[in-house]
């Protein structure tokens, strides 16, 4: 399954000339379709941290093509000094975003193979790191295709599939994949897609990806899955992940946690899909992982200045539910407050006729 | 405890010369407040459907209000002739929304109020329709007072408050009286306020007069009420409703029961402030409530021209959150699937050393 099967966007390589990093602004899609070319530290940092590149196995990569570039840059002829700038530089990156194992682990690889080859010339440093790069990315498409084939039989054709964030092929995440490859084999499913505030990467990329696949979607705002589960349109919940701990405590967009407590309440099966580049033995437990906090702006202020998602996505917009009795711990009125079992409840205090 | 108290908001009156219905335009703020002075069917009907006016309890006002209007402008002196025009006016108001049972409740009690004069000079009707609407929106008034009371009992100084939807003065809803008259009293609460998509009436109108009121509070996405309950923030969650069914089963904005499974979930209680306007006798279950269907440009096309909060409003915005293994049915990787306990699982797929 290539990403090219799914969306012509690339979310990072090398350039041509194998000086810069080439990413699509993920920020800007579905609107625009524009292509980074980026080479100074700052404005890869600002990549990562702006959410122009995202996705926690696309982060990794882009930050290993990034490490790369800029020791490209270097002009240090000696090891030590050569080493020295590439702390640096990996350290600065490293700072862009805390959540995701990948940019730390991607980057750790990268040191390692310089360290690799510290008795040789810096000159014979540099194309072991592109190839450690590559590697790297190649990897990570292998990996996809892989769990993506696993995913697929946990589902069935004409199965509804609830989707939280982006994990598809920009983030190089496998949470769609399983979605595409069995779209390619014939499934049709049905995706419910979470809009996913604040920063609506279901909205602007799933159901961007997904349509373009040809995958049936609506799109919906992240409070109305518990309607849409309760209507019994939901099979199965797939996501991706930011980091797993050890015992299987999972980091991933904010609203996750939430998804599973619905599934979990209507007995839907919720499930995590996790590249082992995901996975972080240090954090013996999801209490080890730090969760990043970010702007209030992205909640306050406007974001939406062009379309939120294709104009032929299709929403389902109920603009109530209807919350059960049995999860109300009490129903306050003027004459008091009445408790379940509310049919006996109301109707003493009420006298179960209009007035 | 008076609106004004909170807010100049008035959300639903006659015009001094009565002869008009004056609201505050609810769309336009917490950016700009703007009286709307309306007296034709159609600009009526169209104030709640767009949710210029909303709320359950304040609904019911305005259409009480605005029936009276509409029949002062009726040119018929029999009251057969009369009558017919009144349902006719009646039928359409009524049309504007299915969902909220206060709308239907008032304009029948209106509509008895015609009949109770059906002996009398039409001239002799008009009077008793006005008294009819002033004792209505009286009667909401004094029951905002007695359900805050009763709330205030299920609540301490200090506790956290989640809210979800706009259930405040504006709405005529007790959903936030308690924590306003609590605020009045000394009591500090610190209220995490769902923005509530897709119309933002959390960001837009609850976190506007919990501020005005000066409460403390934070504005959340609504997929981060997961995160703060289980970081121990909330102590306690309320709503209010715009149906209450016979057995309790209560119909309020898009993501309430999401909310409530979610404090099940977490072991906190959750209350639904329902004054007795709202409690429908005719609806056994909740399956008898007809939920609105709204459209899809509400949650796919551009939204925020303006700020969504006042800017003294702070956020609380964390970029994920954790799932705990326990909840994830299985975690699928490019070597097969894990399953808990993920601890045993992940270390005998990957051998729980860092590559």
């Amino acid at each position: 399954m290539s990403l090219e099967n799914v969306t012509k966007a690339v979310p990072a390589r090398l350039s041509d000339d194998g000086t810069a990093v080439v990413c699509i602004d993920q920020t800007l899609l579905p609107n625009e379709t524009v292509y980074l070319t980026l080479s100074s530290a700052e404005d890869l940092w600002e990549a990562i941290y702006m959410l122009r590149v995202r996705g926690a196995p696309t982060i990794g990569v882009f930050a290993a093509y990034a490490i790369y570039v800029l020791s490209l840059q270097t002009k240090q002829a000696a090891f030590d000094a050569f080493y020295v700038e590439f702390k640096r530089n990996k350290d600065y990156l490293d700072s862009s975003r805390p959540t995701a194992v990948n940019l730390k682990k991607q980057l750790d690889r990268m040191e390692r193979c310089v360290l690799a080859h510290r008795e040789e010339p810096v000159e014979k440093i540099l194309p072991a790191l592109k190839q450690e790069a590559l590697d790297i990315h190649r990897e990570e498409l292998d990996m996809l295709a892989a769990v993506s084939e696993y995913g697929l039989t946990l589902v069935k054709d004409g199965d509804g599939i609830l989707t939280h964030c982006n994990a598809g092929p920009l983030a190089m995440s496998p949470g769609l994949g399983a979605i595409l490859l069995g779209k390619e084999r014939g499934y049709e499913f049905h995706c419910w897609v979470d809009e996913t505030r604040p920063l609506l990467q279901g909205a602007r990329l799933t159901s961007y990806e997904l349509t373009l696949a040809g995958v049936d979607c609506t799109l919906i705002c992240d409070n109305m899955a518990s309607i849409v589960m309760k209507e019994g349109k939901v099979n199965a919940c797939f996501v991706g992940c930011d980091r797993v701990a050890a015992n299987g405590d999972t980091a991933n967009k904010i609203g996750t946690s939430g998804v599973a407590i619905l599934a979990k309440h209507y007995g839907i099966p919720f499930y995590v899909f996790c590249p082992s580049s995901t996975i972080d033995f240090n954090c013996k437990t999801g209490a080890d992982i730090r969760i990043e906090q970010r702007k209030p702006e992205e909640i306050k202020t406007k974001f939406y200045e062009k379309p939120m998602a294709l104009d032929s996505v299709k929403c389902y917009n109920p603009a109530f539910d209807v919350t059960d009795g049995e999860l109300i711990t009490a129903i306050v009125t003027e004459k008091g407050i009445c408790r379940a079992p509310y049919t006996e409840s109301l109707k003493a205090l009420f006298g179960g006729d209009e007035k």
